[in-house]
C-alpha cells in the first residue's frame, strides 16, 4: 500500500540566475523524482496537488541574484515558486483537511509540501472559477483594488489612464474606475487586446501603443484636458509621455514596471520636472502592505462578479510543461488577460 | 513741485526668451526712463520703492517661452519680476499707506507700480531683518515649512537628507528637521558651504557632492541604514543615487530641481524601480498650495528665530546693477545662502 502512495512529481526548476527577461531555456522540466502522498505527523505542513499556477511579472525579479528586494530570489535547481490554487491531499495542520481547495504560495510542480501554512487561504467561494483566486480574487485583483482605492485617491469624473490595461491587474483597475464613475482609457500592445478593452471590459477608449509614433501626442488625443490618475504598469517611454500629460495634483500609482524589471533603466525617465509643475504624487505600493483590506476586497469584488458588473479575462496554458513559455510570454505581451497555467483541473 | 516728483527709474529687463541657464547678457540694465512718484486716484494701485529683491531658481522657468507652467513667463523688454521687500511711497489702496513696508511680487527696478495689491503683505515683524521677509519668513522659508511638515510626514528619529542644503530652502529644512528630532545630512558644492552646514546650521553631517566620485557609495556612507526623507532640490544624478538608498516607505518631497530647470532632463533618471521595491512616495508641491498655513508658519518660524533656535544665511549683492550676476550665480552655486539683491536700505 505504502508503495502506491509514491508518485512521480514533475517540476519546473530555475537553472540559474539571470538579469534580463527570462527565456524558456532558463527553466527546465524535471521529470522522474518521486514524492510520497502522505506527510509525517508533527511536521505541521500541508501536502497539496497543484491545480492552477499564476504567472506574474514580479517573478522576473526573483530570477535575479539580488537579496535586497521585498522578496528573496528563487533557488537555482529548485522549483519556481508563485501563487497557485491547490487541493489539499494530506494535512498535519488542523486548519486544513484533505479535499480543501486553497490558494497561496506553492511550487511549480505537480505536488507541493507547503511548510509555511499561515499564508494559505481556504477558498470558500465555490461559485467563482477556481483559477480566479490567483487573478480576479487573488494578488492581481487585490493589487488593483488597493492601488485604485488606497493610492489613487479617485474622485468621480476623474480621467484615468491604465497601461498594460488588458493584463491581470489593469483590466480590474479599469473596471473599478468605470464603476466609480471615472473616464477610463487603456493601452495595450495588440488590436485584439484593444478590442477587448473597448468591448468586453467596458473601457471608454483604448489604443495600441505599438501603433503610435508619438505617445505624448497620443495621450493628448485621448486626454485633451490631461490625466488625473495614471495606474502605472509599464514604466519607460509610456511613463515619460504620461508625465507630460498629467493634470495638476494628479496621482500616479506604481505597482509594476513590466518593461523595466531590471535594476537599472537604461533609457531613463526625462520628464520628472512635471512632478513640481503639476504637483504630482507618485506612490509605489505592494498589495501585501494592505492585507487588512483583503476580506473587504473579496466581498466587494466577489459581489461585483456575481452581479455581472465585472468580468475577468484569463489566458490559460494547459499542462505544467507549458509553464516556462507562459511566464516568458508575459514579457513580450503574448498573454491576452491574466496568464494562468492549468496543471490539473482537479 | 510736480517736476521734482519725477525721478529716474533704473530697471533690469529680460532681453528675450532662453532655454538654458541664464547668462548676464540675457538681461540688460535700462537707465534713463522716468517715473512719477505720485499715483493717480482711482487706480487702486500702490507705488513702492524696492529695497530687497529675491533671486530664486524657479525664475529660470519664467525666462522660457512656455505658457503651460503654474506661472506665466516674463515679458521680453519688461523688467524681471520676483519677490521683494519694498517701501510704500504712495497708495490708492486703503490697506496701504506711504511708509508701510511690504513684501510680495515686484519688479526688478528702483520703483514699481503694483496693480495687483491683493497678494502684498504688510510686514509687521520689525525685529526681524527686512530682507528675511523674502527668505526665512518668505517664499523659501514657507517652502521649507510646508514641504517638511505637510509633504515629508516626518517622525522623530527619521533619517533626512537635504540637497542644496545651504540654499534658501535647504538650510531651513535641515534646521526644522533637527528641531523635530531627525538625523540630518546635507549636501552642497563647496567646502565653505559644507562647513556652514556642520557648524552654523547644525546639521549632523554634510558633504561636498563635487568631491564624491560615486554618490551611491557616498550616501551609503552617511546613511548606512538608508534614508527616510529626501528633500529634493537638485534632481539629476543626486536623485538617481538617492533612489538607491531610500528606506521602505520613504518620502521624497520635490520642490525644485535646480540642476534640471528645463523641460527635458537629457541625462534621465534610471532608478525609479526603487519606487515599487521600497514603496516610496514622491510628491511635488508648491508653497502657494498651502497658503492657509502661512500665518502659522510666520508665527512658528518667527518664534524659532527670536529664540535663537534657527539662523539664516544670506548672500547679499549690493545695487540693482548686480542683480543679473546674482541671478546667474544661482545656477553655478556661486551664492552662499539665500541670494538677495539690496537695491536700497531704506
Amino acid at each position: 500500500m505504502e508503495e502506491l502512495m509514491e508518485v512521480e512529481n514533475k517540476q519546473v526548476i530555475l537553472k540559474g540566475y539571470i538579469d534580463r527577461a527570462p527565456l524558456e531555456s532558463d527553466m527546465e522540466l524535471k521529470v522522474g523524482n518521486q514524492i510520497k502522498l502522505k506527510i509525517s505527523k508533527g511536521c505541521n505542513s500541508v501536502l497539496v496537488k497543484n491545480l492552477y499556477l499564476s504567472c506574474d511579472p514580479y517573478m522576473r525579479a526573483r530570477m535575479r541574484d539580488f537579496q535586497g528586494s521585498y522578496i528573496p530570489p528563487f533557488v537555482p535547481g529548485k522549483p519556481i515558486e508563485g501563487f497557485g490554487v491547490s487541493k489539499v491531499i494530506d494535512s498535519d495542520d488542523p486548519n486544513f483537511q484533505a479535499g480543501d481547495i486553497v490558494s497561496g504560495f506553492t511550487g511549480w510542480e505537480e505536488y507541493s509540501l507547503i511548510e509555511d501554512t499561515k499564508k494559505l487561504r481556504k477558498i470558500q467561494q465555490h461559485d467563482i472559477p477556481l483559477s480566479y483566486h490567483i487573478g480576479l480574487l487573488g494578488m492581481p485583483g487585490f493589487t488593483a483594488y488597493a492601488g485604485f482605492y488606497e493610492i489613487c485617491s479617485p474622485k468621480k469624473g476623474d480621467r484615468v489612464f491604465v497601461s498594460a490595461a488588458s493584463g491581470a491587474v489593469g483590466q480590474i483597475v479599469g473596471q473599478l474606475a468605470k464603476l466609480y464613475g471615472c473616464y477610463v482609457v487603456g493601452s495595450a500592445g495588440t488590436k485584439e487586446k484593444v478590442d477587448l478593452l473597448k468591448t468586453k471590459l467596458g473601457f471608454d477608449d483604448a489604443f495600441n501603443y505599438k501603433e503610435e509614433q508619438d505617445l505624448d501626442a497620443t495621450l493628448k488625443r485621448f486626454f485633451p484636458e490631461g490625466i488625473d490618475i495614471y495606474f502605472e504598469n509599464v514604466g519607460g517611454a509610456m511613463l515619460d509621455a504620461v508625465l507630460l500629460n498629467m493634470r495638476v495634483h494628479g496621482r500616479i500609482a506604481v505597482c509594476g514596471m513590466v518593461s523595466q524589471h531590471s535594476n537599472h533603466d537604461k533609457e531613463g525617465i526625462h520628464n520628472l520636472f512635471s512632478i513640481i509643475r503639476n504637483r504630482l504624487t507618485i506612490k509605489g505600493f505592494l498589495q501585501s502592505d494592505y492585507l487588512h483590506l483583503f476580506p473587504k476586497f473579496v466581498e466587494q469584488v466577489g459581489a461585483y462578479y456575481r452581479e455581472g458588473k465585472i468580468v475577468y479575462i484569463e489566458d490559460m496554458n494547459e499542462g505544467l510543461e507549458s509553464a516556462p513559455s507562459a511566464l516568458v510570454g508575459l514579457f513580450t505581451g503574448k498573454n491576452v488577460g491574466k496568464q494562468v497555467v492549468c496543471v490539473s483541473r482537479d
